[in-house]
């Protein structure tokens, strides 16, 4: 299992590395670099949606002693997929889909339990945003217990753009919210499904809220009302497999 | 919310904490504690089942420079209830109690995430070993999102003991394991029930699992079948949730 993180170095290969489609989970920036081949690379950046970070040199030079020229590459720990060619390879199968959609997850234990999860549970595919995700490295894979080297994570634009390709292709949309909810187990998994679950301070975003076709809470009963979302995430899926299992039989 | 650890210092002072009846995490104790006073020290442990730690005396020097003999008391960051209290008084409220026993989880995250997923159920108690656990301190508070505040956390002498206590009280007790175990939902959860969960690697003591009265499997359909305890956890008390409001309405 791959549980340690991978670098390219320097600027030039960075380049290379990004045309040549290598999955990279983010680039490092030392904080006031400026030169005619940076701005190539910030340009091959954008062209690719490559997110980078500006960082004090040190925190490069802890990654290598070699000549970084200011800039390290951190590769995915994984290959991404992509929706455009997972969701038609379901349906071809005849599968009723489930998917589940990271919005604004960024803590890395629970983007590694919710994948974990969701490889358990026979979840299709996640879905994660270029931005405002967790990093998808070593530490996630571990968190994930390796799952997620056997479940597709499709990395998309944006998480909004991944909802309405959904919608458009069939999916219900199933926020997990306690805004104006109905008790989860209400909702029909039946049919094919997506399951928006938000970050643990904000929740779901407000341009995905307004599309969903269906608002799940969970029934909570105690003074602390804030289940860990990963925890929820479960919840919610289990619930999706267990009125599927109902159905087949 | 408490969630910095309070400790006591000194063996007269840890043996009079003890005597008072202080909720005590566990002891640290020199490696080469020895004299009269300790012999005392170690008898009134033994009374009052606390559990002792021998450690370098380093660590207790981190803890603290005053004069501390080799010895440092960690309070819990909670006061302790006790089963024979809290069956009687939920029959005695009419209420069908939902306890969820721990048998050997010891990472502290998973028992903190574990108990918040409880207190948002609304189960009525968490059922925890004196030897074998998580410790019950301020990370614990802090994992459990102050939840361990609001619900009763019962240190029992074994869990074996509470298990066997808990179903001649008129409990089932429903392990969750996947040895010779049935779904998870056909289960009838409505009626007074206990949920034994194991530690993530060895499981269910053999002694417990002797004596469940079912075996409560998630299905899984992955190539990892391994979800996280705390997940696990989650998903059979919120299916314990939802067929009791099924069964109300």
């Amino acid at each position: 299992m791959i549980t340690k993180d991978e670098y390219i170095f320097g600027i030039r290969a960075v380049i290379e590395a990004i045309e040549s489609g290598k999955d990279i989970d983010k680039v490092l920036i030392k904080k006031d670099l400026k030169s005619e081949l940076a701005a190539e690379l910030f340009a091959k950046m954008k062209e690719y949606s490559i997110v980078g970070q500006r960082v004090p040199v040190d925190r490069i030079n802890r990654i290598t002693k070699k000549n970084h020229q200011g800039v390290v590459a951190i590769l995915s720990a994984i290959t991404f997929a992509s929706l455009d060619n997972v969701v038609p390879e379901l349906y071809e199968k005849g599968e009723t889909p489930l998917v589940v959609i990271l919005d604004g997850i960024t803590d890395v234990r629970n983007f590694g339990a919710i994948a974990r999860t969701c490889e358990c549970a026979g979840v299709n595919a996640i879905v994660i945003s270029e931005r405002n995700s967790a990093g998808v490295n070593g530490d996630a894979v571990k968190t994930s217990a390796g799952a997620l080297l056997h479940i597709p994570v499709c990395r998309e634009k944006s998480a909004l753009n991944a909802v309405k390709y959904l919608k458009d292709s069939g999916f219900q949309i199933v926020g997990a919210t306690e805004k104006g909810a109905v008790n989860f187990t209400k909702i029909d998994y039946t049919v094919p499904t997506a399951i928006v679950m938000g970050a643990e301070d904000v929740g779901i975003s407000v341009d995905i809220l307004k599309i969903c076709d269906s608002y799940a809470a969970i029934p909570q009963f105690g003074h602390i009302s804030s289940l860990n979302v990963s925890v929820a995430a479960g919840i919610l899926i289990y619930e999706a497999v267990r009125q599927r299992i109902a159905n087949n039989n």
